[in-house]
């Protein structure tokens, strides 16, 4: 049987990893104040999230396995997850600044804390360069060392495309809903946030257990893409449709011009009125225009068109996995785990 | 005989590395308007520098084969130039948004155009990426790929290092010389500027022909990184003793709070009271206070103190190409050729 992977365990392990990375700065003799800097950055950034998205990698790899992990396994997989929360560190860092954004996890962005600044661009770097120190150091003599230094880097490269499409489409200051198409949308979904957040993970755990064939990486992908998507649908619902005492937030999307699957889905069946109403409305920081718009949404009946997608999402990803043919090592368990954390979430 | 390239010929191999780059995104479906972005990137960047980093790639290469290069090995060549180039590039335009610079190659800084803004740091990314796109894409059959890609990582880190260790030292808004000492000064120098600059093109020549055998990678580094130590001190010195109809600018190190080689000089043999006056008129936006520091690097006779640091490391940099055994692959006349465009430069 397969064990799920907790925080706390997984939390264990960075302790390891980031004095790997101090010692790697300190084989350069970096000064001591900007050492301090770099482990201040490595402290705030990288932790203090859910972490999702890294304890998925060493969830995977029992899931693959069958079985509980030994202690190196584990350490293994966790690191490798924990070069996802790094990637996701340095997506984070930077988007704050390039989207204004105040706070993060309950804080302050980095870029606006104390004394940083414009300092955070190169922290984010910084923490872009850790998954390569830590991948080989601890993958240099794995079969799969150049595979996983190429899915970081065109994962890496996808979720930029995505965000540059996503930057280009929707700023914050200019509100043109010509801008928007589920098109456009599903590209940013998919490029910005299902590559890293459900494929990169999955396809590490393949490749640490050299089972990462063209084949699998394609089922892999063609199954975890489309519940990345689902996934993000769902933030979007969420983020309008939510219980603000479920979600922890009070969803902003609507003042904050957001490419949403809500809008795309509006402006899809708009009568000419209703879009007068969208464009009048959408993407201004004014509690009656967002009241409108939430009101046009509840008119639209959004919330059972999006009933009706997460219906479909899952009858089809379902489907897809009932197909996997589990003799070559791949596991429908490890997509029915990540289903299973998805599939009707309200938070 | 070797050949030394021209910056045309150089030139004419980035369309090709451009579209290879740009059938990447539209392998990806990557809509039109972000195309043209991710196109203008692209030409703005990388483009209208000197090209010395690139170039140093071809003329190694050709210096070690002492002979000119095929077409074939011309191409390869440069296009290793081509990516120490975007890895300049990704740094200039985050540099300069780190460093709220106005202008760069005679054109407002790329963050500073039209329309452009904090997506820069997201273009500047992308750029990065570049890199290890066309890395794949020529070199994956290559027997030094990997050591390519770890090269690139590695640099890129140290690159990295140096740029956080001169964020904190000369923050332009705090002036704080207590900050300085030769010690930060050489670390700044050698991450930021020399490993880049001087030895990745060498190591990448050396990896190009397979002959980056640690013992000559080791040499390439102990001679090129005092070489670029060297580079950047005579930097420093142009800035203020430099004829602004040789440098092309006119300097600006002492209003900027620059850590520049001269102030650290200065701190170095100051009594107390040079000491104050350093103190009352560094780093700020003064004319007159300009001239006093002016004054006091003539008074210290810093110019005479350059040119014994400069007849020292050019004589040092020459005993060490001296003693290299040429038996094994590695030539003279590669480092001969850098210290040639560097020594007694007045530009």
């Amino acid at each position: 049987m397969a064990q799920k992977t907790t925080l706390k365990e997984f939390e264990s392990v960075y302790p390891k990893l980031e004095e790997t990375l101090l010692d790697h700065a300190r084989s350069y003799k970096l000064p001591q104040a900007e050492l301090e800097w770099y482990k201040k950055n490595l402290n705030v950034n990288p932790l203090g999230g859910k972490c999702n998205r890294g304890m998925s990698v060493p969830d995977s790899v029992s899931l693959l396995l069958g079985r509980p992990l030994s202690e190196d396994e584990y350490f293994q997989a966790a690191t490798l997850g924990w070069m996802t929360e790094l990637l996701q560190a340095f997506f984070l860092v930077s988007d704050d600044i390039m989207d204004s954004s105040v706070t993060r996890r309950g804080q302050p962005c980095w870029y606006l804390q104390e004394g940083v600044g414009m300092v955070a661009i190169n922290d984010a770097f910084l923490l872009e360069s850790a998954i390569y120190t830590l991948l080989k150091k601890y993958f240099r003599s794995h079969p799969a060392y150049i595979d996983m230094v190429e899915l970081f880097h065109e994962v890496t490269y996808q979720t930029e495309l995505g965000q540059l499409c996503d930057l280009l489409t929707a700023p914050e200051d200019k509100v043109n809903l010509d801008n928007f198409s589920m098109e456009k949308y599903r590209f940013i979904v998919i490029y910005k946030t299902a590559y890293y957040s459900f494929y990169l993970p999955v396809a590490l755990a393949l490749h640490m257990l050299n089972i990462a064939t063209p084949e699998h990486l394609k089922q892999a992908e063609a199954i975890l893409i489309p519940l990345g998507e689902y996934f993000q649908v769902q933030d979007d619902y969420l983020d309008n449709f939510g219980l603000p005492e479920h979600i922890g937030k009070i969803g902003t999307d609507i003042k904050d011009n957001k490419c949403s699957w809500l809008v795309n889905q509006a402006l899809e069946i708009a009568t000419p009125e209703q879009r007068k109403i969208l464009e009048d409305n959408y993407g201004q920081k004014d509690d009656a225009k967002e009241a409108v718009i939430k009101k046009l949404y509840d008119d639209m009946n959004l919330k059972q068109r999006f009933e009706e997608f997460e219906e479909k999402s899952a009858a089809d990803i379902r489907a897809m996995i009932d197909k996997i043919d589990e003799s070559s090592g791949l596991k429908k368990s490890v997509f029915e785990a990540f289903l299973a954390k998805i599939y009707k979430r309200s938070k």
